[in-house]
């Protein structure tokens, strides 16, 4: 919970009305131990021929800027195709210059986070161009809905940095990123996303953060406050935003989520280890142009393989293959020391059993492969091309499962209750219990949309389903939604520029 | 799968035709490291404070015949309240007696398992008075209902175990469980149940099952050929049908799952701790017991903790306390050696995104607690009060995906892929790669229920959700059920036997 805020996080609506388990779900680590798909020899293998890629077959870059520095920077470059071979001494350099542990940055110091590896944290489904709600379903994303989500992240405790939910559909795209940035500013307390979508947006982003913050480049600098995810153009692929994103936030000491979504048998292997290899090989393409445009910077490495359905086309979540490739992937990771991005997600179209399964497994797949992140984490529908209200609200159910069995359990004597026992008797209950009045009110974790009724009294209720439930969540959430206090006065001191810039002409996109 | 049987077992219905990857999901070993949920330490303490639960407390034992045989092995035992104290000596005793790995018999050889720690096993959803499906509603188990659980259990692979999904109602209890002997062994080539409710149902299962099995006393005590659970009535007692089981079981060479159902908050202590000392307490009275009627008698560790719902005094699943008590009745088992159930379920009234969630969280934390079997695997309702039908489909698919991930991933030079990456082109895809066409019939998980069409496709062909596209994954499975050749001639083999019994009265259960 964050003391500064007019109105402190929570634990989702039902959760504090039925004074739940006590502690709040901001700063996480990891529980478990972390697990593996493959032997070490298997992921030294998989690192090494990644760096074969690399240097015998290199990978092809559109940016003449990043492949200068690249050159620069050792690498071999033939311009007419654009392709540059990176050789393992630069990928050696860059990871040694690469910070193990880097600070988000947020408008309230409560929601700062560590990003480092052994934390665990959570960012809702981005980058839909959809929103699907069970009130006004299925419809193009649009600024109310980029502000509904936005203010749904900053609700709920187990999200701990903001993510474009979904795509302002209805804002220009010269436009839209002063709509993204000042909603976020505004709303949001938790670290920023900016999206890496040219250098004048980038720019002009930072810029709004500073001005909204009022931080001076120093203070801007001073750790992260801004994060993007940069996703390769697998296979061996790196656009120009994508690379201008990289050079830009490295320069700018922001962090980057540098993210091949790497499909097995389609834009990658068939082979869930191939697939790794080639993500391996492109993530540590980009963490070496980001440490050669800019030492030090931060950045993370990104796995985000999961297979291809061989019958739609359609990318698999939650599957073996999913799973297997977020351990894989995190196995990599561990290897080059670095912190890192995963994702869960649901190929499903709606909140049924099939997109809780889904999400579900992938979440374990995460959190036991220990990534630092995990995108997508609630909310993300179709594979991508939907923000799920009440898929989010489901999702924060296991979220907030997870977050909870991250704080320790109580074991001491009087936990053991053999006090307890003796006092009731064979064939007793413990509900009057001394040990039990004690401990009830905080006792058990309270559930958010999960319906413990039996069938009778269910029925009786409507009968509805979780998705059903989960609408009244959303809506009351969002109702009872007061902006963070340490958003007061962003929208002010952004509204001057913001409206020059747009009377100017705004600033489009860079071209792929 | 079973080549000796006349349609081998499938990996459901949809998962054949879309041609998934390879190996059946009989034979699974766990493929996480064991987690924990406390320190060792910890569970020390626990298993202190219950032998000390034994030793000073002491448990109440209703059976005289269970009691004299406590007694004659050392317990002190006061007749007039029936509680008899249990020494740690004993308890050392019967832990050093109970073997560790013991062979599951089935009808079929091929259906036979090791059940010995590290085995993964999964069992559907047991005991459930009521059944529900999508095309007839809620109602009462029935023989029918009873038949086609019965069915769905032998038909996939990954259900290692039968269980007795739904109680056949309309059978009267006297004759009850002629019924339910007959139709698994005319249906069920896999290890079978039988329920322990009096000395004289039992002896007239076991004889069932030599009958249709054709074997002789020795033949019968050459392994394991029946299972049952024996729930204690928390808080410390052990009621007369259960300690009969326990005996006649012990000396029959068959297995008992000897698992506490203790409910934190209701008849076990409000603390993770506490419950699961009690549980092991009472689990480690029924070791004895068994060990003490027969040495060396098959028995398992049995864990099946949980919390109640403040709210609605439901037992609740998927929550971090039914996790947490999931991991650390792993832990105890493991200290004493024992192979150890384990159960999921769900709270939820139907087959949603709140079912899938309880029963997916709860999975894992069986898996990670490498439960020998996990029961409820697959189709628990309402907290055990409802079989769903569609319920299990659902979870079978969960299961599935378990089982692929406990198969080997390729990582060889070929998986590794670094022909077929240096042959595609940036940018380009490896839908043609010959290394994808060579792979791609078997390299991916086939889902089960799981609709990966994008929303347009979805929405046209119905725009069902999950559990409606479940009925027909079932009503197929039904309907193109053969019982395996294993069972031929053995419902011919009891006919004769069955009448002669019903004819002369049956048998009632023995009293509580």
């Amino acid at each position: 919970m964050a003391g500064s805020e007019r109105r402190g996080g929570r634990r989702g609506g039902k959760a504090r009305a039925a004074g739940g388990a006590g502690a709040g779900y901001g700063a996480l680590r990891h529980p478990f131990a972390a697990q593996g798909a493959f032997s070490d020899d298997e992921i030294a293998a998989m690192h090494d021929t990644a760096l074969r890629v690399l240097e015998d077959l290199g990978i092809r870059v559109l940016l003449s800027e990043a492949r200068a520095i690249l050159r620069g920077a050792g690498a071999i470059v033939d311009e007419d195709s654009a392709m540059v071979r990176i050789g393992r001494d630069m990928v050696a350099e860059a990871l040694r210059q690469a910070p193990r542990s880097v600070r988000l940055r947020a408008a309230d110091p409560a929601r700062e986070r560590v990003f480092a590896p052994g934390e665990m944290l959570f960012m809702a489904g981005a980058g839909c161009p959809n929103v699907t709600d069970l009130m006004r379903g299925r419809r193009a994303g649009s600024r109310e809905s980029f502000v509904e989500t936005l203010r749904l992240q900053q609700v709920f405790d187990v999200i701990h940095m903001h993510g474009p939910s979904a795509e302002p559909q209805d804002v220009p795209i010269h436009l839209r990123h002063y709509a993204m940035m000042e909603d976020q500013l505004a709303n949001g307390a938790k670290p920023l996303f900016v999206y890496a979508r040219g250098r004048g947006q980038v720019e002009e982003a930072f810029h709004m953060i500073r001005l909204a913050r009022g931080l001076d480049e120093a203070g801007f600098r001073d750790g992260v406050w801004a994060t993007t995810v940069i996703n390769t153009n697998s296979p061996r692929q790196i656009d120009v935003p994508m690379a201008r994103g990289i050079i830009d936030f490295a320069r700018a000491g922001q962090l980057t989520l540098i993210t091949p979504f790497c499909l097995a048998g389609a834009m990658a292997p068939v082979t869930v280890a191939g697939a790794l290899v080639l993500q391996h090989a492109e993530a540590l393409a980009g963490i070496v142009l980001a440490q050669m445009a800019a030492p030090g910077a931060p950045v993370a490495y990104g796995g985000f393989s999961s297979n291809v359905d061989m019958k739609s086309g359609s990318p698999a979540f939650g599957t073996p293959e999913h799973v297997r490739a977020n351990l894989g992937s995190g196995q990599l990771a561990r290897f080059i020391g670095l912190p890192w991005r995963s994702a869960t997600g649901a190929a499903s179209n709606v909140a049924d059993a099939q997109g809780a399964t889904e999400t579900v497994m992938a979440l374990w797949g995460a959190v036991l492969a220990q990534a630092t992140v995990t995108v997508h984490a609630a909310g993300w529908l179709e594979g991508g091309l939907s923000f799920g209200y009440e898929k989010f609200i489901c999702d924060v159910e296991a979220l907030q499962v997870m977050a909870a069995l991250a704080q320790p359990a109580a074991a001491d004597t009087a936990a053991l209750a053999f006090e307890a026992i003796a006092e009731v008797p064979p064939g007793g209950h413990f509900f009057a219990a001394a040990h039990t009045m004690e401990r009830y009110e905080t006792a058990f974790h309270a559930p958010l949309v999960a319906d413990l009724a039996n069938h009778g009294a269910w029925r009786d209720a409507g009968g509805l389903r979780a998705d059903e439930r989960a609408t009244a969540i959303w809506q009351e959430a969002l109702a009872d939604f007061t902006p963070p206090r340490a958003c007061d006065g962003a929208a002010g001191r952004l509204a001057r520029w913001v409206a020059d810039r747009r009377q100017a002409g705004g600033m489009p996109p860079e071209e792929m």
